[in-house]
């Protein structure tokens, strides 16, 4: 342990970039100055590309469930019929939020670890024969690690009913997926600030469509600090309807600053990179993966299966006790079951090689099998080929 | 400008000692780590005096405006009677989130820049002759610079009606008055991050009773971002039920350390020698005071009255341009009619001292009378007196 400086690699929060915890930190101002006004503009329109989206971003101050609740208070009304797409604990989270508040809500239960067949999917929504005004799904399910085909799910949602509205929580993945709401078909897109935006936490955002937009003005579900109409029409004069968390817009700024440097597509792809050499290093430590189809992998989060129980709290606590290395277990009934590993943000293939290293060492010794070399080569083979 | 640091001095956010910043940019760690639960159970506890709650604090990731509206959801059924008293913006705030989620809403005006009379109030509630759940008020109106006479309020709402919950809005001033849940008779008081417990924005506090706690089990109006059950349960597994705002709990045991070195008594004490002085000296500078009368001026925020639109342009904008000094401006119908100085959390008198100062240079040269050393005069008589 003494040798190793500590490694966070949960799926959120993330490390911190130096120049974003640098900028976090700068002296406060009012936040109703033209300081802050400036702040606030350049992270509004900043946000922008990283949500393909032609408006300008939302920001909350407050975590990633409040605008999944947001999402919702503000497309449909307490009556209206409403489809959850739950694939994990977050698909979960938005089904209790839409429980809360609304009479007629239908959930499509997916096999957690796989992604929404888009087909099927439509099929379900024609066997259900109500008219429904929405449909919520994860972009990337945190709790699995899968990545839902949006992009299809979009075009065949508003061929299927092009007056749904199409919701996406995206908090985990957005700053390292392809996405851009016209395109996509998608009418409000959210997410968190201390995953692939690479913040620490207590930023949450929201990206909407231009119909999306009216519909907010329209609905009549009550809600105060989550109503986004406040929030537009505050963000109209580069303000904010409540006292915002200022250092961290500062922080969205060195953020937005740190993804022009290096290119947005170059960001996406690394992400990308990562999950490819990380599955294939995984393989080649005979350790399952829980998503079995390369091209539903996030490329934020990867999940794998331990032999056992035993071994997953070897490999878990070793980790943490002898590398000085946080990874993350199992959520819902996927508790005691898998381990997660965290690749987003500022992680670089090097901190994978680390973490990959590191379980080669923990399975030598504890399965009796020489793993030494197998996985980091693995890794790097495919880092050098795709790069 | 050359000469000056930039002195902030808006009724909140407030400037960031140094110990809490270093505190807010430690490493990230995980919010489901034991790293973290250390963290949380010590800031739950550390709050407890601040807030004179026998419970532990509840901490939640968004700003003060999502509290006032738990506060109401979690006391109180969409058909109940509530009353809010309003002396200000942010019992319009108040005001508002009722109108949104309440069908039985009850105001009681007081005029912007006096304290509710207790016993006035207490005739106002027998001749409603409605059976009220709760009263909402503000403990200080940071847009007027009253504080109200909470102690005597709570005690005489209970002897009115033992059944009443008395919820209290401490945002600007909690960490700078004396305040205890059980002897002022208090169910729920709520705070933020960024006014007297000097942190930066971005963390909201709620501390209740035991009667409380029970109610907010009870109580049926839809919510989860602001569901005070779900951050109760999870408090008890030293925890937050979403991704909280690791850096700024970090702050706030930075924060407790600070209090405990200096003595929350003496921590007190300076805020209301400050307010005295400046009051004084503001008073030397003929410059009137909105709040008339001593005993109902808040410790953390002093508000005066320009002698015309003219003067107040001036002194607005010379105390930025030519020293630095950053006030605030009215809000509602005082908007263009009076200036607010915050005097909270790190501010010394020696930094009320510099506005003072910086408020005879620019009334000398613009009304054409010599206050030179008038005012500087007066502050400092009074905090060597008290001292």
């Amino acid at each position: 342990m003494q040798y190793y400086q500590p490694l966070l690699l949960t799926p959120g929060p993330t490390p911190v970039p130096e120049q974003i915890l640098s900028a976090v930190q700068l002296p406060m101002v009012g936040h109703r100055s033209t300081d802050f006004e400036e702040i606030a503009s350049e992270a509004f329109k900043g946000l922008k590309p990283v949500f393909g989206s032609k408006n300008e971003v939302l920001i909350l101050t407050s975590s990633g469930t409040s605008v999944l609740e947001a999402s919702m208070l503000n497309i449909a009304n307490p009556d209206d019929h409403i489809v959850i797409i739950v694939s994990g604990a977050f698909g979960n989270r938005f089904k209790q939020i839409a429980q809360t508040y609304y009479n007629h809500v239908h959930v499509y239960d997916v096999n957690w670890g796989e992604a929404v067949i888009v087909d099927d999917f439509i099929t379900y929504l024609k066997q259900l024969n109500v008219p429904v005004t929405a449909v919520f799904t994860q972009f990337c399910e945190t709790s699995t690690g899968v990545i839902h085909p949006v992009h299809q799910l979009g075009h065949a949602l508003k061929a299927f009913d092009n007056s749904l509205y199409f919701i996406v929580d995206g908090v985990s993945c957005i700053g390292a997926v392809d996405v851009d709401l016209t395109k996509d078909k998608i009418d409000v897109l959210v997410s968190g600030s201390q995953k692939a935006i690479m913040l620490p936490p207590g930023l949450a955002f929201v990206a909407y469509s231009d119909r999306a937009k009216k519909r907010f003005a329209d609905v009549k579900t009550p809600r105060f600090y989550l109503d986004l109409n406040k929030y537009i029409k505050s963000q109209e004069q580069n303000s904010t309807p409540f006292t915002p968390n200022v250092g961290l817009f500062r922080g969205i700024n060195a953020y937005v600053e740190l993804v022009k440097k290096e290119g947005l597509n170059h960001v996406i792809s690394r992400h990308f990179k990562i999950r490819n050499a990380l599955r294939a290093a995984l393989k080649a430590l005979e350790l399952e993966l829980l998503v079995k189809d390369d091209a539903h992998a996030s490329p934020t989060v990867t999940s794998f299966v331990p032999k056992n129980q035993e071994e997953l709290n070897i490999i878990k606590n070793q980790l943490k006790s002898q590398f000085n290395i946080t990874i993350a277990g199992g959520q819902g009934h996927l508790k005691g079951q898998i381990l997660r590993i965290g690749h987003m943000g500022k992680i670089s293939p090097f901190d994978i090689l680390a973490v990959v290293s590191a379980l080669e060492i923990i399975l030598t010794s504890n399965r009796n099998v020489n793993y030494i070399g197998t996985g980091i080569t693995q890794f790097m083979e495919v880092i050098r080929h795709e790069s």
